[in-house]
């Protein structure tokens, strides 16, 4: 059949098994090219086409209902249920996200980025369908490293006790984005080695019934597993075992480098571009790895991403015990880090700022209230970051900066960044956490400061009066800039770079009164909670005006940087233009 | 012994076994003593008396580290650390907090309140000795319903790992603060039921060594199986069945009610003094009940703590399968509820403030997203709630507030909060969160509006001029205090209900311009990312003046509430003080 005349599941339904192992190589080869040329996530899809075919030609989709965990699994999905053509057609690439989307699709339940909801999302699905004493099957996707997640667990916990239909698919291959992390995975590897048979079963303590199913990437077992608890009355695990990478020898053999992949070149595997230019993770490698080497007592924390932080696999040998990943966990990376400062050694959590939100209570209660010296880098907390909905980095400014008891730095360039790092990972007096800067890499001009304890000091870049411009983190250029366009009007401001995101120097605010009439706030991030409207607070009885930029309180998804750039204002041009109507 | 003797676990060291038999019975006794006339955690404690003399009898703390789980359960180990006086001299009950706290002993390793954390922290403990090359014994205390967190989970997986000394016991008394809820607990119940040999283990599944202990509250067994892991070279767990309220009839008998209790008659088990004064939790078991009567659809969440919703056991019966507890898992029960929400049920999680920021990604990720409409009640969300530095209710606005999507909600008196959530289950636009007022339960004098749905609309109480009072939830009471204050002083002052803290009413604050000087705003919360600031932000490039009222961002533990209004300002004559300096 050609794939094109694909324009839902029921076109799959009536295929025989051969037909279907047929659909799955074509599958395969289609995803493949459009993979090479765009780029997306690429071992994790080649190693659910069997899983995904067989689950659509299973279950009556979309009355029955898919969830998909950590939802990058679903391209094939995606390719059979009515969105084949932006798979095909080079021009409809970009008509898809790279995660389920409702708005995309009726068999699509959830916009899933994050990591380890599916068992619950698909739990409350079933327990919703029994209150209203409907009857389909609901069936939840997880793997991929979402297990060693505390939510997945806690899902799969309450999920078990539905005395009705619930059926759980864990894809385990042997991987999360790099290797897996916990005693789990052993368990897993026991169930492996067994075929399913090993005497402790993780999903039976739990309460489930098990299938194990050796070879997922065989498309006859999986029919025939799924049809075994099709209509199951009561919760079951179904345990397949498929190969991250399937059917493409280069992402079979190289399964951490393809789990994501910009283009690459479909014969060799090799990328068609490579990035050599300095970036924030390499600079955070290389000085961990030195620290590391310096003192023992070191260590580095991830949870599940160490090529976020540009740890590889040789960087990660030669840190040895003292880099530690987790496993995708972020509660446990920040309470661990908590009791490693405790017992006297010196953490660094490397983190995705949209991952951070998953550990809140951590920093509040494990960390802050005990005042443990945990140092956290916040990775990609930029708008000029990663622009999947799922993904943005956009609120952890206002996440950390309101605990009490953080130190919440912004660093403006490489030299500023190093300081502060090198500064937070020595003393021990407070939890740090260093936002790295977005956009361009940039070097300091002077020298930089080496001690950052006379906490909320803010420097002044550029002396002026009438106007004060404060650029956090990421937008300092950006106020720099608008000093210029100001300047060319006539108007001399005074540019600060705050460093500080979690309090205000009173002292140098307050002297502001005496010669400018506005200070502007300028911030990546939004601007609710953020740390422009602290500054709007703090000159409130004063004759001062503030004016705050930053992003607008709202959810966007594969977004322009100009584009959004330019809806907040965040322009030199257009902030030059507000102050000089401000000013008429 | 005389119990006055014993300062530290040094002193029970050299006792017999029959001794420390002794021993346990006269800390129960003591320890009852004090609870029954002090109040305090009953049962948990009961429970573990034998378990923690046994701990100090065979690890030579406190270079051996004990984390406790949940530290409510840490009264006996307060009493051999040194604290003695606390629990036998009246004058000193309030001496010791209800938590393991570092202030107050170095045997306490961290402040801890919410549960499911200890095994992270431990096992981050132990981790850090392993990279200072120390040696001693690290044990992790769990158990009194925590296993059912993702914390624990992420903590147990993670700790597997360590290739070290690492000591995790179970302290299973088959209930959480009510039943517990989930699979898990059915694997406990297997083990107890084949004295630790059931086929599945779910410790062991984990990867860790295992022994059972069938009494624990038999010393002697406990410190034959603590002696049996002293120095171990790898991951243990230590499962202890501990009878919750133990040695004490009534709370043996009622361990839910015993869980916590004020004080009480020693004799009889009954309450010195009963509350029957309206309260919200009341109104809303009540509500809620009838709703879930008229329409199946219709649900109730809870995370472990029924009791704070007003659902105890009847209710919870007469509820059926509506009312859904999850045990303590607030990611669980946040993503669940957006499964029910998209399967066309109707779930209210009704949530305790400080436990919310468990649930931070769910709120943004698992509902926000993906828009599905599930309401959130927030209890205790007040300056005027629980006071330990675990439990402060202050930051829920800057934590929900700031997630696009939610609308929040801060009703006033009874009659607006039932108007606000019977709408909110009602619609189905948007997720709603409300918050629950502290203080005094109040009415209203006329009627309330019943529909929500125009959002961000306030509502104006009094009309003045000059100065316009926004009083936020809990303290529009204090705003109206406030403008009679101000009237007398002869200022007329508008005073705002803002009812909805996620969003301003842009149409309204424009208008203040027209005859207003001052806005100020007064939260029950945390200044810092909360409601007052957002309003300032509106204000500063205009010539409005506004003065933010809230809480300074830094935690407390046991605070006197008129202590704390008076630290931040928030009576009624300190603002009118500052008004009318501010008018001079």
């Amino acid at each position: 059949m050609e794939l094109s005349k694909i324009k839902s599941p029921a076109d799959i339904r009536t295929m025989s098994i051969d037909e279907l192992k047929e659909l799955c190589d074509q599958l395969r080869k289609a995803f493949l090219i459009k993979i090479s040329n765009h780029g997306g996530h690429v071992g994790p899809n080649l190693g659910l086409v069997e899983a995904t075919v067989a689950l659509h030609y299973v279950f009556n989709t979309p009355q029955d209902k898919i969830v998909y965990d950590v939802s990058h699994q679903t391209y094939i999905h995606k390719m059979l249920t009515g969105r084949m053509g932006a798979f095909l057609d080079p021009a409809k690439y970009d008509e898809v996200t790279g995660y389920t989307n409702p708005n995309e699709s009726e068999y699509d339940l959830f916009t899933i980025g994050h990591t380890s909801t599916a068992v619950s999302l698909a739990g409350g699905i079933a327990k919703g369908r029994d209150l209203l004493g409907e009857k389909y099957n609901v069936v939840a996707l997880v793997g991929d490293g979402s297990l060693s997640g505390g939510e997945a667990f806690e899902g799969l916990d309450e999920g078990a006790t539905l005395n009705s239909n619930f059926i759980v698919v864990v894809n385990d291959n042997n991987m999360s984005i790099a290797e897996n992390h916990g005693g789990l995975y052993d368990n897993l590897a026991k169930l492996r080695a067994t075929d399913g048979r090993a005497e402790d079963n993780y999903f039976r303590t739990l309460g489930y019934d098990y299938i194990y199913v050796g070879d997922g990437n065989d498309v006859e077992a999986l029919v025939e597993a799924f049809r075994k608890v099709k209509d199951t009355n009561h919760p079951v695990v179904v345990h397949i075992h498929t190969d991250k990478g399937h059917g493409y020898k280069p992402a079979e053999e190289h399964k951490e480098a393809f789990h994501y992949s910009g283009p690459f070149d479909l014969e060799t595997g090799k990328p068609k571009s490579e990035d050599n230019s300095e970036s924030y993770d390499d600079i955070f490698a290389q000085e961990m790895l030195a620290e590391m080497k310096a003192d023992p007592k070191v260590c580095v924390l991830t949870a599940g991403t160490p090529g976020v932080l540009a740890f590889g696999p040789e960087r990660r040998k030669e840190a040895g015990r003292q880099f530690i990943d987790v496993g995708i966990a972020e509660q446990e990376a920040a309470a661990m880090a908590s009791g490693i400062a405790k017992a006297g050694g010196r953490p660094c959590f490397g983190v995705v700022s949209s991952f951070i939100q998953r550990a809140y209570d951590q920093l509040s209660q494990d960390i802050s209230i005990n005042k443990t010296p945990v140092v956290l880098n916040i990775f990609y907390g930029t708008v000029l970051g990663m622009t999947d909905v799922t993904h943005l980095g956009w609120f952890d400014i206002a996440l950390i900066s309101n605990i009490p008891g953080w130190v919440f730095l912004a660093p403006t360039n490489v030299e500023e960044y190093l300081s502060m790092q090198r500064w937070a990972m020595a003393q021990t007096e407070y939890p740090v956490a260093i936002r790295i800067p977005g956009g361009e890499v940039r070097h300091a001009e002077g020298s930089v400061q080496t001690d950052w304890s006379d906490l909320n000091k803010f420097s002044i870049e550029r002396k002026g009066s009438e106007v004060a411009i404060i650029g956090a983190g990421t937008f300092l250029p950006l106020a720099l800039q608008t000093a210029d366009l100001l300047e060319k009007n006539g108007i001399k401001a005074t540019v600060i770079n705050p460093r500080y995101l979690s309090g205000l120097d009173s002292e140098m605010l307050e002297k502001l009164n005496n010669d400018h009439r506005l200070v502007i706030t300028v911030e990546d991030g939004v601007l609710d909670g953020g740390f422009g409207e602290k500054v709007a607070h703090y000159y409130g009885t004063s004759d001062m005006k503030v004016a705050n930029y930053g992003l607008t309180k709202k959810f966007a998804d594969r977004y322009n940087y100009q584009q959004i750039l330019t809806d907040n204002r965040l322009t030199a041009p257009q902030i030059a233009e507000d102050v000089l109507k401000l000013f008429k």
